[in-house]
């Protein structure tokens, strides 16, 4: 319901269609007469909105409870072999797809090296759209939907600016994927999001940082989704989270994107792992661990400048929780302890900003862009606002 | 409508008041059958809409139109005599109290010089009762709500921190200001907020900067007002917005927050005019226009790091446009050329971002605030959500 448009007997049965399906989400297995208690809709509304979720394949009806008088009803769950989300992602050097089912659990997860920025797009469609069909066999769902999360800023379907993949620039990765994907699923709406966004969706599904959170993937570039509210903030073109372009010294070193000083230049996997004299984030996190001086230094210079970057960050769009996902996570409590100095030096307000890292590893964009499919399905709005997110 | 509450009757016809109402302000006067086609909704419904609205004072009839045939009808307009918004703004250095009515319009304002500085709050919530009476006299309307601005960050009505203010720190501004306003004008809502939020929603009345902008209020310190959608931002505690303490030089000068090379601390007005070698905003004005070396060179490096502060904003907001309020448009092209040259060089999308000087001047905020209230009256919410803006 937007302001712009009449609300009528449509909208209003749409949206408490929605609101029944997320009730018995929350409260599963659940009776009607629960479900009317807790909405506060007549008992007539729900049987009748529950009539079309079972119809839909989004319920399911349990066996009657025993014992029970007069006309037995049935309980009402999920439906696990309903539609299901299938999460793609092409990653800097991954590749992977993954299907969620309407709980949010993952039932089928593939993951492969697969090095972006020296293969060309085609190879990588070919790479996603095999792995696709292996994981959606496995799992034997309905497909409902694609989401495809890549490193990079995507605007109209098309992959606008990716530093990191300068092969796949501009490719329209919406229609590539949406054809190569057609024999596996048919055709279902694809949407297409950030890497980081859609890994912000898969954390908020854990629940574990609340409605209001930052989350900022650590790769080769650093990139944030921001969740408010619960939903996915987009910004007004939709491409919020830019965090790694984020200023931290205007005369630092130049960046991939012609500025100078970005955070990505001091706190990307790269520079971090060139700051520590190791090859790679499996070398930086095992140097981490023995306590070497120079792993120790480079990270909490790293914390620091994302320190700095988040505290802005917080500052714009207050948001009480930081969460340091992507590969932060395997580095070891010396960069997280660097990011909290900085936000509690630097946040204007009083209450304390959380610093939490992700318990996410990898695959937390693939998860989430399965998981965008679900959440407009539980939504009960058209699949392809999937990124619209839950 | 949130997706927590079922949608039923009452809020359908309040959601259908409100369309009801902006269609008239859209485009009056207007006849109702020309509301029905512009909504979509039946006849029935527009007319027994619009007499809650007659009887709520918000509509107004004109004379029917002459050679009308059949049943005249006549149109209708917003009421001119109907239920206006007092805004009220607590500056640094200033006070000041205006009454807009429901089409917008300042039907009355008023502000004084009163250096909030060094006069104790009790001093300055009377010098503002005094002016309100002033000007609600003036304009004779009947007072729905009241909006308070002020130069610090508001939660819960309290005023938790206003750095250039240390006298009004921790005052509860809301129960104060319901205190001395409730002789001038009853027992009616009262809200709250940041000058350059309110001054933002101002901004976003004129429509010159279009329903996403981010609104930089230059003064003592440096606020920003972010609209997106047509909505003031407020991040998920109400105080985002804090472009002042966005940092700009991690090793920069000491800032009142605690932090470090804040960019209040390179772009706020007494920064400026101390590099400038003058007093004050109007000598720094003057100094600009006869193109003094000093003036010039304090106002390229003051934009410089404005516009290192923006880019990171844009990144991570995502909008299309930045408005220079508050001193800022008194200073000339200047400051502005610079904020525009770091925004076209450091903002990650191809789109160029639109850097604009606002046309209002020093009461961007009290406008606003007052404004507030009638947004609030024009949604047909609750006035005391006012400071969700329009």
């Amino acid at each position: 319901v937007t302001a712009s448009q009449p609300a009528g007997q449509h909208t209003v049965r749409r949206h408490n269609r929605g609101l029944v399906l997320r009730t018995v989400a929350a409260d599963e297995p659940v009776s009607r007469a629960r479900v009317a208690a807790r909405t506060g809709l007549t008992r007539g509304t729900v049987s009748s909105l529950v009539e079309e979720l079972l119809g839909a394949g989004l319920l399911a009806e349990l066996a009657a409870a025993r014992g029970a008088t007069g006309r037995p009803a049935n309980p009402l769950q999920l439906n696990r072999s309903g539609p299901a989300g299938l999460g793609v992602e092409i990653g800097v050097d991954t590749v992977g797809a993954c299907v969620v089912d309407l709980t949010g659990a993952v039932r089928a997860q593939w993951v492969v090296a697969s090095d972006h920025r020296t293969w060309p797009a085609r190879a990588g469609l070919e790479a996603a759209a095999e792995l696709a069909a292996e994981v959606v066999g496995q799992a034997g769902l309905p497909i409902a939907g694609v989401g495809l999360a890549v490193p990079g800023v995507v605007a109209g379907g098309v992959l606008e600016r990716a530093p990191n993949l300068p092969l796949w620039r501009d490719v329209d990765v919406h229609a590539r994927v949406a054809a190569v994907l057609a024999p596996v699923v048919g055709d279902v709406p694809v949407t297409v999001g950030n890497e980081a966004d859609l890994a912000a969706l898969g954390e908020h599904r854990t629940h574990a940082a609340g409605d209001d959170f930052i989350y900022v993937s650590g790769g080769v570039g650093v990139g944030a989704g921001i969740v408010l509210g619960g939903r996915l903030f987009h910004g007004s073109g939709g491409r919020a989270g830019e965090l790694g372009h984020v200023v931290v010294d205007p005369t630092g070193p130049r960046c991939t994107c012609g500025g100078r000083g970005c955070l990505e230049r001091a706190a990307g996997m790269e520079v971090l792992c060139r700051a520590a004299g190791v090859a790679d984030l499996d070398a930086l996190a095992a140097a981490t661990e023995r306590g070497e001086r120079a792993a120790d230094a480079a990270l909490r210079a790293g914390g620091h400048a994302l320190g700095v970057a988040l505290a802005g960050a917080v500052n714009l769009l207050d948001v009480p929780v930081v969460v340091l996902g992507g590969g932060y996570p395997r580095l070891g409590p010396v960069l997280r302890d660097a990011v909290a100095d900085e936000l509690a030096r630097r946040v204007v307000w009083r209450s304390p900003v959380s610093v939490r890292v992700s318990a996410h590893t990898a695959s937390a964009a693939l998860v989430g862009a399965a998981t965008s499919v679900v959440c407009a399905l539980m939504d009960d709005v058209a699949p392809d606002q999937a990124a619209a997110g839950c």
